[in-house]
């Protein structure tokens, strides 16, 4: 079964939250391991190496098709190959990032868009200081075009790293421009009530406090 | 029941991730209702606010004991103070920085530690140009002091923010000067054989993936 046959097959199926985010840890293991010539290993293998259970990692991947053969295991080649393609890596997404102050600004400086297959075009701010200025390849523009820019040149992710107070303002002139996704780092929980924008939060709070909430019943 | 009496039953329950860190979310959307006046909701008004079900929030919350009242609903002011104990708030855990760059820069410049009950005390740098200087109240120390001041303040929590050559090293550092926790920023999956450190990752590349993954799927 080639890439497209699988990718087409799974869309009958409605895939859990929690095993579509454990798809990126097997993809960075099976990264690792492909490169260090390794080439099959088992449900029990990868397993330990990812602290999930076997039945769980054979139970994801049969989702998407069939993959191990009892007793071979998988091929690591082929299925980075195509856990990549169901994450959507060879789609050529494009992103651009509103709010170049300091979360965005790393962003902008560390973050390896093209390792995720994304390609981050242009950056947005408020701040005339660095609106006409780049950051590395990166123009910075002025937030007042936002709408504009977005509705001529259709990026399909808008990373909204903007302060609190104007999260959910600058989500609506994105959702109202089109845009498809939305990147959160905001710490607010965006409100749309009629919108197919998908939104995937980066939470810093929450996940203080689940590791407060570990530290606290050690 | 007080919160004291709750907390302690917990104990005996082991609780999935999943449910764990559903319980910030429960706590931000309750910390608005309190501002606002409410003074009791059901789990169905809870559910359609944070697109939960209802049954999944009352399976939840059993896990720490009786909340709701059948036709009477949740106590917001209860539920909050107990939800917030729960995740360790008035544990009064401290934490140190490990790596000053962008995204270090960012947190102690915005993010604001105290609304989830940890103290950010110090932080460590390798860089010469900021060792010794401050950021805010924060003061940057060497990297080199970084295992005698674990050893010697016993901070509860280290923020590792260093580039992701270093995650490694300087986590081994940590854990064999005793921190109980590291918050995760490196985007390396660290590895830690024999230790009983907890880690909380926050991983971009991950997190962008999954979006990704969403928008191939719309």
């Amino acid at each position: 079964m080639n890439t497209k046959e699988l990718v087409l097959q799974r869309k009958n199926k409605k895939i859990s939250d929690h095993a579509v985010r454990r798809l990126p840890r097997y993809l960075k293991k099976l990264d690792e391991l492909y490169v260090d010539g390794v080439e099959r290993l088992s449900s029990n293998q990868l397993g330990r190496m990812l602290s999930i259970t076997p039945s769980q990692i054979r139970q994801d991947l049969s989702n998407f098709g069939e993959f191990g053969q009892q007793g071979y295991g998988y091929n690591v080649r082929d299925l980075r190959r195509v856990i990549a393609a169901i994450l959507g890596m060879d789609r050529n997404f494009t992103a651009i990032l509103v709010g170049a102050g300091n979360i965005g600004h790393a962003l902008i400086d560390h973050f390896d868009f093209n390792s995720v297959g994304v390609r981050l075009i242009s950056a947005f701010d408020a701040n005339p200081d660095i609106v006409g200025k780049s950051l590395g390849d990166i123009a910075i523009y002025s937030i007042e075009n936002l709408k504009e820019m977005v509705s001529v040149h259709q990026p399909d992710i808008a990373i909204l790293s903007v302060p609190m107070a104007y999260a959910n303002p600058v989500a609506e002139i994105l959702v109202e421009a089109g845009i498809k996704g939305i990147w959160n780092f905001t710490n607010v929980e965006l409100d749309f009530p009629n919108a197919t924008t998908v939104v995937e939060n980066i939470n810093f709070s929450d996940s203080l406090l689940v590791l407060s909430y570990y530290l606290s019943n050690i």
